[in-house]
């Protein structure tokens, strides 16, 4: 940096710590169980009175114990209800949310209640991190993407313009409770959809992971992630995520082996919405990157056939009809950009393992999707 | 907190670092002066091609000169102009400001370049946070607010519903560049304006500088702060505040001797829009401040006509008819929750300290409101 010696100037460094807590605990909506009262508590000592969000879905399902509990521990008679979508993951529904706090008025370090799946999680941990210029909140996951993915990060957003996540910000939660019982009430596609995420993790780092869910099948969906076993699945997949993100957790280093999944998918899903949930996008994104690294010698045959089988018997899909060529060239470019120049795409070197690559081409991915039509 | 003994937990503990320059520079457009570009092009070496924003009024007055400096420079052949105003300084300019950004295109750590005063710099500030969570800017402030205050901390910020920066972030730019020369051509109430938060910053610490602007009074203003001794004046403001601010970077303490003058300002800056400038809506706030604390014994007499004579001197304005009991009772009641629940409102305890109170009165304030309206 050239200046004028005579003029003055300054550098200024300066650190920000974080810290937060993820605890998985049962039934956190049962009167007697005071894991929610007390980490909301905890958070802010001087009232429990707080703004609570829930998600329309959540409502429906499960309304009147929340209501019962939220009036029992003190914390609010009045939960601000959300409809939640991907097409309504829009800064106006964040605006629409920070007016309903405001209406209700929370003091400068008083923590909001967050409670639904990815998007609800995304959209008001974005309204609470621009609500002056910060407020704490503590998120309450109900769905497999929010309790293994959205729920544990520190990461916020909402779509604009055709681009997923393009407005956003990394504003981590005090807390997040992660209730896996939550998960016995979902529909068969919002587990199987979140599987995804789970089945990422395993991919770029577990292969014990990726065992437990093939050995389990499509009884993990059938059985809603109740079983004695799946709690070691949600554990290890969580685990891992942490693993991945605490040390990068603003994304100094833009090569993150958790992006796997991650590059095409955002175009795709943004492009077919709102045909595809964000982890079936993710499934078709792994399934073509399986099929490159295969076909560049980084993977074995028998392991590219096993992934792709273990997806197929949960459920997600392969590919998808928009997987075109201008929706490819597009989606890489981006997804470069968004890179900071650069692909880092990670491509998978066994099962559970995985490597970043600059050099994938257009070419490349359309014949791994043209491969995926044709499979079995 | 408690939670369940058999069920995992994890606690995550994460530290950012953040570095950031603040230089002065002469003449920043000037074709031959290299500070801008080195700057820029030190923060992202890939390409010297940036979004940059400017404000219309630094376009109309500097605008042949810059567009021929940002040529020269290989930065841009295009910046976006834009309008600002408190009026428009909302989230709606901010998504104006986005998709430009994106229809122009940047990498993710490709810096953008914001010029202009506080208004513009707090608004593509906000815009830079929160583009893929944020994006790396410059600043270069045109006016004195911007060169003082808004364009040296890590705030950036929109009025929401007529609340004051209701929503915003902490983004720290990259680089501040401070060229004084620019403010030459400010129309004098934009200086005074800006004299407000210099000001600030002698009231609460520096009684040197308190001198050296009551020495100059309104020659200060005359002559737009291109002084010989004026760059002192600038340089202890600056410093001054950046003292202030290099340890409670993200504002973790809520007592904060930089709200001097932002305790009831908020309210009466909204209330009266466009009626009164921020600068001038910071001055009544000290003045109501500088009498309440005279009144409690906390100043003597003699310091609270010096400061109150000092502030008329340079053509800031005492007291202002919104001033009414509702205001103050609203600004205060709103302070003591952006707060945390505590006043934490700066009084004067001489000239160049302060003290933090938690116990001021509506009825206090009414009375020296009051008394203002009467002075000399």
């Amino acid at each position: 940096m050239t200046h004028d010696p005579v003029l003055p100037g300054w550098s200024i460094s300066a650190g920000a710590a974080v810290r937060y807590d993820i605890v998985f605990a049962d039934d956190v909506f049962d009167t007697v169980n005071g894991s929610l009262a007390a980490l909301s508590v905890a958070a802010y000592p001087a009232t429990t009175r707080r703004f609570v969000v829930v998600d329309a879905n959540v409502d429906r399902l499960h309304g009147a114990r929340l209501r019962a509990y939220l009036d029992h521990h003190g914390i609010s008679d009045d939960p601000f209800v959300l409809e939640t979508s991907e097409e309504t993951k829009t800064l106006d529904t964040v605006v629409r949310v920070a007016d309903a706090l405001d209406a209700h008025g929370v003091d400068r370090r008083q923590p909001v209640l967050a409670i639904g799946g990815g998007v609800l999680l995304d959209v008001v941990g974005l309204t609470a991190s621009l609500y002056r210029r910060g407020t704490p909140y503590l998120r309450v996951p109900t769905t497999v993407v929010g309790l293994v993915d959205a729920g544990v990060g520190a990461k916020t957003g909402v779509n604009h313009g055709g681009h997923k996540n393009l407005f956003g910000a990394y504003h981590p939660p005090v807390a997040a409770l992660l209730d896996r019982r939550l998960l016995a009430t979902l529909d068969r596609r919002h587990v199987v959809n979140g599987l995804a995420e789970i089945l990422k993790i395993a991919l770029i780092r577990d292969r014990d992971l990726f065992e437990l869910i093939a050995a389990r099948g499509g009884a993990l969906v059938d059985e809603r992630l109740q079983g004695d076993d799946d709690l070691e699945v949600l554990t290890r997949a969580v685990g891992g995520m942490l693993d991945e993100l605490r040390d990068n957790l603003w994304e100094k280093r833009l090569a993150r082996l958790v992006d796997y999944g991650h590059s095409i998918s955002p175009a795709l899903e943004m492009k077919a919405l709102p045909a595809l949930l964000h982890g079936e996008a993710v499934a078709v994104d792994m399934a073509l990157s399986t099929v490159v690294a295969a076909r560049r010698g980084l993977l074995e045959p028998r392991d590219r056939d096993r992934v792709l089988d273990v997806l197929r018997a949960v459920g997600l899909p392969l590919t998808h009809e928009a997987l075109d060529s201008d929706l490819l060239r597009a989606g890489l470019a981006a997804t470069t950009r968004h890179r900071g120049g650069r692909q880092r795409m990670p491509l998978p070197t066994g099962i559970g393992s995985a490597r970043f690559c600059d050099d994938v081409t257009e070419g490349e991915l359309a014949v791994a999707a043209k491969e995926l039509g044709d499979y079995r």
